[in-house]
């Protein structure tokens, strides 16, 4: 009785990411336990990797609808990034910091640039000039400039000698604890359907899951997303030596956009139907969560976990690229108006900043 | 019959602020003649320092009542920062040039970050989302990022080894008079009532004094003024040395603190009355007076007072804390809103860039 | 018959322009073949060049009347630019890359502080404070700012010593590429009449010129400013060697100044008349245009036509100048308000930076 219950309470589309989700996650499994090719387990791990980051996705909102939308909005914040998380702490314990670095600042560069880029231009070419109501995603863009000012910081002192230089981790862990602070404080607000609560209205919860269907795949996707990233960070360097690309690069551009790909659909999407208030703030709050949230958990929890100690003490390219996208954003969301031409330079902008790290 | 006069003309805070800075003042004076412990004497005299700059602010005020609202513009933008100007010389008499130049970045942090930042915080603890009419805010905030831009130059001409690198002298010299230029440029606009002349109709002059009174008042704190920051920055380098506080920490925190607490504490009052239009253009403007007055006013002075010649080439982190400081003041007075969570933001990135100057 | 139909049909301004631009063009000619003195030539080829450029702009008008607005646009882009760019042509087979860069930047921040400052100043002295409607130069200058952050990435990528620092011939090919892709993308907006297509209803063509004349004009003039162009580079080194001016501010005042000259004067008429809107749009344009065209045109063109190829990476204080002129013209714009402290605040940091540049 209960899966014939499943079945009406699935869409037909939930079902398909639930069934590519499994396949792609027991394949990889498969062929990590047969030591297949690094390269093969990497791509499929990856694509596993955004299907259940998308699967996550889904079973927030669908449990969401049972709990009300301050409670949605706490568990969006909360477990949105869950895979990114899980690729992190493997790959501190790999010891990769650079790649973990590198992943934190493309997932900024590539929702703030990349993904805000295509969704204008797609809406753009569609539906002419966008305007969109500028309050949430200004709200949203200031708060991630304050995060990512003082993201930067401990590179600064690094680069710039001062006296406090040799005080790097620190100084990191300082910084950590202080985006925290603002991080929990900034959960009662969207409790309350505060400021950088998302509009939940416009959200087409297609069909009603039951609540144990929810929760249960919640926590399957979180278990899968667990495996998949031990799995996808252990083929990770024999992949990257065999292609001949830089980790830099790959922290930057593929594991980001692993973490990301189909949230980003969904965006783009949201554009693509002239809703780019809501796309806006979408994409600009994954950033947010990235900046405020993410990277300064990694930073404790790296303490404890063993392996690499990660500090914000980043590449000084990573840090000017940072501060770009942070500028531009908060500049284009100021505006309350885009074009497919906005969209196309930024694009190219997040190009060559792509390419910039290319060469390792 | 004076005195009879002037206890129905000043209020009973006004009497409280004047008893204690001349309480603090002469007892300041005293310990320092008896040679009295350091840390005692520098506490005594930065307390002090902030309530004679307290008091100067309302004599300027109760001066400005009979000159009309022009005049009270002027007179707000010579004084306001009298007691800083006096430290200044001091400690440029004395050779702490660091001293001196972190504790003009730190005015300007301690305004645009961390008073705005308590503003924001405190009014909308109490009043929820606040909005205000941001023409002149975003005016003050536009002409403050200008000054600031031309502020580091000198900075940015010395660090990227420029052929400039070797006329930094000269060079901050041009730079402070173009600054100078532009400052008594704008004081006619103050006096016509024009965009960076702050409204006058909301505050509150609870009580009238005689001319005489404020004349008084006004010169008597001036000179007092100017005794205990001579006392103050005697006592500063013993102080620090037994308190193992880095002299930049001190100038960008401590001293930029006591030459502003009174008047940062009014302005956090008129946001906690919900009149954010004010508090927000009134911490702003003490930011650009320090820009665009103060620092030109310094570096040409020092070139007659004897001891170091304070030069614009700043350390590098101190200006690229001012850059962010001016950045996000901007982008946050654009706005027109402001929520607790920015305040607290704002604080947040302040205790960062405090931090990183605490390792001397 | 065709020389009296000649005289009604130009007005008597038009025939002052023409006239004087073919004198001075022929006397710097006769100079050049007779070696006169340098200075005198480079000076005269200078003014020359002034009023080619004032001359193109004006035959494209006319022949734009007979075309349409979007394609009068499309010329405004591909021919605004012409005489800078036969002296970049000229100056980089002359091996002058310093002084081709230094003209870039100059010319941006020619535009974007100095003739933006000089039209707020003009406009507001005898208006007062002027809004303008500042959708287009909102849009423009986002475009701007995503072009110049693009345009900045090869010196970030050199100076921060990253792992592509022996790449920044083939990363500055790219670079340009992709903005060269966004330029061209952006040609048929203007030719719909789109959001960087200038106000044209509001230029007053106050006689028509048949179709020949137009063409006949158009083309003159740009045979005379490429013989002139090269005058004017042969003269350079001779010139400033004996006037003792450093190449860099050579290229960044004086050559940026005799591109643009003219073209400035119509800009800050249009402020004075209070035509704010079209003086903001138009100076903007003018720095769109070199950033997102004719800098990518020169660095691709420059690996075809021996001499020195060009690159992206220019000297550190210039990116620095860069993006601060970026900034800076971002924030006013969207205030879509001007005063004339404004002005002479934004007039200040162009002479502070001009300053910065004179040693060399």
């Amino acid at each position: 009785m209960q899966i014939a219950n499943l079945r009406t309470s699935m869409s037909r589309q939930e079902w398909l990411v639930v069934g590519t989700a499994a396949a792609a996650t027991m394949l990889a499994g498969l062929l990590t336990i047969l030591n297949a090719n690094s390269v093969l387990i990497f791509i499929l791990a990856g694509v596993s990797l955004s299907l259940l980051a998308a699967l996550v996705g889904i079973a927030t909102d669908q449990l969401g609808a049972h709990l009300g939308s301050g409670a949605t909005g706490v568990m969006q914040s909360a477990l949105g990034n869950l895979p990114e998380f899980f690729v992190g702490i493997f790959a501190l314990r790999a010891g990769l910091i650079g790649v973990v670095q590198a992943a934190l600042v493309g997932s900024i560069l590539g929702n703030s640039l990349f993904v805000l880029g295509l969704a204008f231009f797609v809406g753009g070419l569609r539906h002419g000039t966008q305007r969109f109501a500028s309050e949430t995603p200004r709200m949203i863009a200031t708060l991630t400039l304050l995060s990512i000012s003082a993201l930067v910081m401990p590179t600064l002192v690094s680069l710039l000698h001062t006296p406090a230089a040799g005080h790097e981790e620190g100084f990191s862990i300082a910084c950590a604890i202080i985006l925290l602070v603002v991080f929990i404080a900034s959960i009662p607000v969207s409790l309350k359907g505060g400021p950088i609560c998302l509009p939940t209205e416009q959200k087409e919860v297609t069909s009603s899951w039951p609540i144990w269907l929810a929760t249960l795949v919640l926590v399957g996707a979180g278990i899968g997303a667990a495996f998949v990233s031990d799995w996808f960070v252990q083929a990770l360097t024999p992949a990257i030596t065999f292609l001949h690309i830089s980790p830099t690069f790959t922290g930057l551009v593929i594991v980001a956009l692993a973490g990301n790909a189909v949230e980003n659909v969904v965006g783009i999407q949201f554009a693509a139907r002239n809703q780019v208030d809501y796309a806006v703030s979408v994409i600009l709050n994954s950033s947010l969560q990235v900046a405020l949230g993410l990277a300064p958990i990694l930073v404790l929890l790296s303490l404890f976990i063993g392996g690499a100690h990660l500090t914000l003490v980043l590449a000084p390219l990573l840090v000017a690229a940072l501060g770009l996208a942070a500028v531009l954003s908060t500049v284009i969301t100021y505006d309350g108006e885009s074009t497919w031409l906005e969209g196309l330079a930024l694009i190219g902008l997040y190009s060559i900043i792509a390419v910039s790290f290319w060469w390792g």
